[in-house]
């Protein structure tokens, strides 16, 4: 298929657990509008049923034609090509393989539907390997030959550069961090294994370890957050009592932190990057948890003083790198990377001519 | 540097920790001369002192001089450079920076020094990312964009091909697969932290579960091969006796099995390969162990009805394989992949055009 001429605007489309969200970039990397709709009914997902992932098609398509809409309205260019982030395995066609946290879009051929309903050529990709793209092309990993993001929200998804290109593996799967073994005999996980890195290291992880401190007697102030009912105990409370001060809280996200070191400092052994990102849903506690995750990092980390040191940083995109990065990895097709400034048609926003990021 | 002519004649140097392992390989990837010697007395490479190391470059100078020799006797080329494999961290000028296993070459400059001594041009790089370049251009994994190879023996090494490339990362040290953590309150490693995967999934780690077993008051006849001496059990005694049809044997096997499956399900879910290949000391054992393992692997790894198999294999190439790779990252001044393929000069015994391999 021949690629968009480089002033093509591009739509990119995140599809996460409660909202779709939707950007259009221009060629410089600039976002030209923003749009969002709640993701579809989880009734009406909770099954593989047609009508479920039919619904699912619709509402990306709307999130799509608000875009268009609103680009039209602007006088800027109809977009040439559209991207979508979705969780899960999703293949070289734009096909999502495997979705355990999206059950309306498992095994479906999103890149295909979606192109059909909206007439534009459609990239399909995984959503944390778009926010990688997105870090890497315009934010926190810009300029990285070898970079790590990882999203750590409900659960955690990741993306991998190296040597300059994304990492793809044979099958379009490569980056599937969330599901890492750290603790064989570790609490159960939605995937039917024990003890995943995204059971510690997550947002529903942070909301376990407080649950357990909190059944241990402990977290008094932050039990009292959440109706002084322990159960209730959410990740969010324990980031506000420790933001406040208080100790225990703050002893729950150091722990917090030690798990995330555990998989980062994995991570870093395998693939060696000079940078890793952090971003995701929980990017707004990591101001009160990188600092442990850091200390973590080089105490776990083989060799680490003999190293060149492993900066670990928060995401810079925010809530829209996994939108921004659909649309980047559909202008290039899927295949990011140094190949195509070599091969291929110049990349809009690509590294090295990164222009920064308007919001 | 000027890369040498395709004809050249290229050494391999494997430095383990029982012996020096040297091949010659010719333009072709054939093996014209092999010559081995046992490692540098331990008490000599205990320490980091001067004399340490000047014996460990010594005994790598002498296997290259007895290959010298052996060429010249068979009237072939001399050789144009040569490679040496080290355990450990080695970086982007053969420099190995941290070696646990090989205290002689702690923070030693081995590819100056050995070039240096021998006065052609050489080359370093880990061990078994050698071992993993040779199963690729060589060996089981040949063709494959995606492979993961990993050695199984005193330790854990690991070597990753991604995208038809060697992956190197930012300092050149990927592929540390052997201190992934898989039970941080496992048993302590050589590396300071608790249970690293080749604690489990190595030789040392089945002799560990093996006398467990033996201590449990299991494996009758295995303690009885070790001299009636439960302490005195080492691998070969779990192998001799499975191999004998002991069902004990087997199930501390299958245990193994288990081990090594729940890290190359992790490196799965990472790197995506479409081939792992299991080497080192332990192939000896796998046709005992490799059913379980390939059982486990494909219940572990998320998706896996969903994916392309992924085919677990044994090493083609034996014990040459970190040698033969040695000679071929040297002929590549290690950057050994896909864009040499395009931009370099051919490299002989390359992917696609591989000969096969004589021993």
């Amino acid at each position: 298929m021949t690629p968009p001429p480089p002033s093509a605007v591009t739509l990119g489309i995140d599809v996460g657990g409660t909202k779709i969200l939707g950007v259009a970039l221009d060629a410089e990397g600039r976002t030209l509008a923003e749009a969002r709709r709640p993701s579809v009914h989880p009734g009406a997902t909770a099954t593989g049923h047609p009508a479920a992932s039919y619904a699912l098609i619709e509402a990306m398509a709307v999130v799509a034609e608000e875009l268009e809409a609103m680009l039209g309205a602007g006088g800027a260019d109809a977009p040439g090509s559209a991207g979508v982030g979705v969780p899960g395995l999703v293949d070289d066609t734009g096909r999502l393989r495997f979705a355990p946290n999206l059950p309306a879009g498992d095994d479906l051929d999103v890149a295909d539907r979606l192109q059909e309903r909206l007439g534009v050529r459609v990239v399909a990709d995984n959503d944390a390997t778009c926010a990688a793209v997105a870090e890497w092309v315009l934010g926190a990993a810009a300029g990285a030959e070898d970079a790590l993001v990882v999203t750590l929200g409900t659960g955690i998804g990741g993306g991998v550069v190296a040597g300059g290109r994304v990492l793809r593996g044979a099958a379009g799967f490569a980056g599937e961090v969330g599901h890492v073994v750290v603790d064989p005999s570790g609490p159960r996980c939605t995937c039917g294994k024990r003890g995943c890195w995204e059971r510690f290291a997550s947002g529903s992880g942070l909301a376990r370890l407080a649950r357990e401190a909190a059944h241990a007697g402990r977290l008094g102030s932050v039990v009292h957050l959440a109706g002084d009912d322990p159960d209730a105990v959410r990740g969010e409370h324990v980031t506000e009592a420790a933001s406040g001060g208080d100790a225990e809280a703050q002893a729950v996200l150091d722990e917090l932190g030690w798990w995330i070191a555990v998989g980062l400092s994995n991570l870093a052994l395998i693939l060696d990057p000079e940078v890793i990102v952090v971003g995701g849903g929980m990017i707004e506690a990591m101001p009160l948890v990188l600092p442990s995750v850091r200390q973590e990092f080089t105490s776990m980390l083989e060799g680490a003083d003999r190293r060149p040191e492993i900066r670990i940083v928060t995401a810079a995109l925010g809530e829209q790198a996994g939108a921004v990065g659909a649309a980047l990895v559909a202008r290039n097709d899927r295949r990011y990377g140094a190949e195509l400034d070599k091969a291929g048609p110049a990349a809009p926003g690509e590294r090295g001519s990164s222009t920064g990021h308007s919001s």
